[in-house]
């Protein structure tokens, strides 16, 4: 999901009654990001509260490429890396994770050996369907064991876009929370559905009832949704006891427009760039009787600022042992303080950017190669601004290209290097930058090797359903990610 | 302004507290479109409810060309149009212009000629300093007579931009409101502030205020005193009883970016041209006690419709001996109904696309000329979508070029040839046109011829003034309209 996909964002169909209501009655955050510009790497860094290049979820394969976990990713989350679920877990929270885990799906990796308790949902993108010989269906999972397996057992029809797993992790989060008001039980839920991915689907309730097409049936499914659990935990009581927070995990990828395709509103380019439209993320935090109603904030927030500030809401602190890129957002939030931070913008292993207040310099740019963008592959479609979205990796380390964007929030407009302002800003990015990368530990990458062998062929509980598929040999390769 | 520019319309700095205000006490347009992607020929629309083609605000010097009412204009509004203020005279109302007026600076185009009973501001944009010798600078009049002009009496300093005019503008609309609300005398206050209009300007209290740079000083200070006004008709009981609409004339001059251009959201390029940057507009209804507070609407509104809506408001018809373009728009705010009519997209002399429903056709396209564009004139920077924002005038009248502006509000993914969708949108969308072309009774083009010697050299008054210029002979020419 983009920016601009929410009618409190701007969206000019309006079609997010509820989502704009949670805005209205809570706090919109107007500069908030995500970790990275791609899924896997932003939801680690969400659970972790650290920078990919940190938790792992990057490769060094080639320079500045993006790198997730598709089905025959050899790595995912290390064991070394301690997650929100595991450390709240020591609170007395019961954790619970509805949809996509996307931080590798070999044994090692489940999300039930990372501190959730429960799951419902898939270890992979819904893509598909597949042939179950050259590869398997992705199979969703209840808790240890694989259930049924997408285009099988869960249907998603591709040609009209329907499939109702909105609902189904719509039940799945109603249930879960009236089992812990039931039992005065604090938890943690990860609602992390994922209809606005391609294939974009939508159940049969809402398709075509949208201005938008089948992206926007999606986006009203996931708004009533959100509504329904809003309303959920006010009709038991306990909204003024939970802390509910949306945003997303990478801009709205455009190069699935017009039909799959969302809006990052007035900003450059899309999903897999580090330009705005690729990191700036719809966010909106919700705490009735605590967060003042209306409250906009401009403070530049992070999904990695979930992990810190959920720790802070169940009173615990963050490991003192490892860097944590996050910060406690609740004196923003409650007090309507301004934190001053930076963001940085990674592509794989490479700073490519950094924001301070409302200065962002680039010190790479590149959207994708000639050859992918010759081939159609366009994550600025109808955008093109010279030397800026470059067909080339072009290196500005030693002079950033540098935007305000305040004044120019769609980075057209480079300041100009001989001016003032601009010295004055790159000095001081400049050093934020030194001071990050001096102090930096990269982790293992953990998105360089993929094999056929390690794909879903026969999770745990297959056996039960006849659904195991005989793998074939080990065949470790250097995994290509092209952009 | 465009219609990316205020905070209700997900502006990321959301500066327009007061205009947010505004919206959410009455209600938002989405859909809502000036005349012309310029300024003369809308304001000339909004106030005749008629398009430019019809009340002379065009020209036929070249084909699909934009014109407007520099300061060696020959034309003007003809004495043949009925002009709203002259209507609402008859229902007992005294009307005020503050502000620009553009619909012509010779003497017979006088606004008090025109139905208006005050006057203060200017007949032409705020262009200058001038020598006074190639040409004089603009006179700033009060009711019948000049009392100074701009540069010399009214400062504007280019460097700074600092203009204290926006000001002025306030206080005399506060007096303007006071002064019947004392008489308990009905009113039309037409405040056609221009601070947004490069050169941009803002009062020293506003310069640096804004996130957005000078641009968005200027559109703060507009803010505030909108929220003024309002408070104003609060304060003197008399909100219950005064409509208040608020909107522009073109969209964001994306030409002038970034220091002096606005925004238009998520849509394509910008003033001058005919797709949705160009003339989809902000657009706010306001009546306490009569409108809901919080309402949206999609209906597809016109400026032209502020003639009729007006008109219904004051309990009168309008004009039944000519074509009127606008409608009553208040069934859609007060009762929240749709009222299905297309939308005309004209450049000058040529229908360039038409809306209806959520279909957009573009019969001609065109952005500029290559010559133009490669001296830098960019009314699409950063945008190029290959055969639509196109550098020579294309013909589509055979094949239109179709969108589908809810899939696709950017108007990037026109839709196939040889779909369905297609050819029932196009059949649907030529049905409109040739009904409207073939009822359409252009009138004499007003834009066409200008003479150096028609220029304000001696405005009224100017004696008082010692201010009086010596003008050229006269020597008129065709005016040259590039774009």
């Amino acid at each position: 999901m983009g920016w601009g996909d929410l009618g409190a964002f701007g969206e000019p169909s309006r079609e997010t009654p509820n989502l704009d209501r949670m805005a209205a009655e809570g706090m919109l955050f107007l500069d908030f990001y995500t970790a990275n510009p791609l899924c896997s790497p932003s939801r680690a860094a969400l659970l972790t509260g650290r920078l990919p290049v940190r938790n792992g979820f990057y490769t060094t394969n080639g320079h500045a490429r993006n790198a997730y976990t598709p089905q025959d990713i050899v790595g995912g989350i290390p064991d070394s890396e301690l997650l929100l679920p595991e450390l709240l877990k020591k609170a007395g929270y019961t954790n619970k994770i509805i949809g996509k885990w996307h931080l590798g799906h070999r044994p090692q990796f489940h999300p039930l050996k990372h501190g959730f308790d429960e799951w419902f949902g898939s270890p992979n993108c819904h893509f598909g369907p597949y042939d179950n010989r050259e590869r398997p269906n992705i199979p969703v999972y209840r808790d240890w064991e694989m259930i049924g397996r997408y285009y099988e057992d869960f249907k998603i029809d591709l040609k009209t876009g329907e499939a109702n797993l909105t609902q189904l992790y719509l039940q799945e989060a109603l249930d879960f929370i009236s089992k812990q008001q039931a039992s005065q039980q604090p938890f943690f839920l990860y609602w992390a559905i994922d209809a606005t991915h391609a294939p974009v689907y939508a159940s049969k309730q809402f398709l075509g009832t949208s201005q938008r097409g089948l992206y926007g049936d999606a986006v009203r499914e996931i708004d009533d949704s959100v509504g329904k659990i809003l309303n959920h935990l006010q009709q038991l009581g306990i909204s003024e006891n939970t802390f509910v927070f949306f945003t997303s995990d990478n801009g709205a990828a455009l190069i699935s427009a017009p039909r799959q395709g969302g809006s990052n509103g007035p900003f450059l380019c899309g999903k897999q760039t580090t330009f705005e439209g690729g990191m700036r993320e719809p966010a909106i935090a919700w705490w009735p009787g605590h967060i003042p109603a209306g409250g906009v904030s401009h403070q530049l927030g992070n999904v990695m600022d979930l992990f810190s500030t959920s720790l802070s809401l169940a009173g615990l602190q963050p490991p003192s042992d490892r860097q944590i890129d996050g910060i406690d957002l609740l004196p923003v939030i409650l007090q309507g303080k301004l934190i001053d931070r930076p963001i940085f913008y990674y592509r794989g292993n490479e700073l490519m950017a950094v924001r301070a207040g409302l200065y962002k310099a680039h010190y790479w740019t590149w959207s994708n190669s000639w050859e992918e963008h010759s081939k159609g592959v366009d994550f600025c479609p109808g955008q093109s601004v010279a030397g800026v979205t470059t067909h080339t990796q072009e290196e500005h380390t030693y002079l950033p290209l540098l935007f305000h964007l305040g004044r120019d929030p769609g980075e057209k407009y480079p300041l100009s290097f001989a001016s003032e302002e601009y010295q004055r800003a790159v000095e001081h990015i400049s050093g934020l930058l030194q001071q990050h990368k001096a102090s930096l530990v990269p982790g293992q990458p953990q998105l360089n090797v993929c094999d056929q062998a390690v794909m879903n062929w026969s999770p745990p509980g297959c056996e039960k359903l006849g659904k195991c598929l005989k793998a074939p040999e080990s065949d470790p390769k250097k995994c290509s990610w092209p952009h």
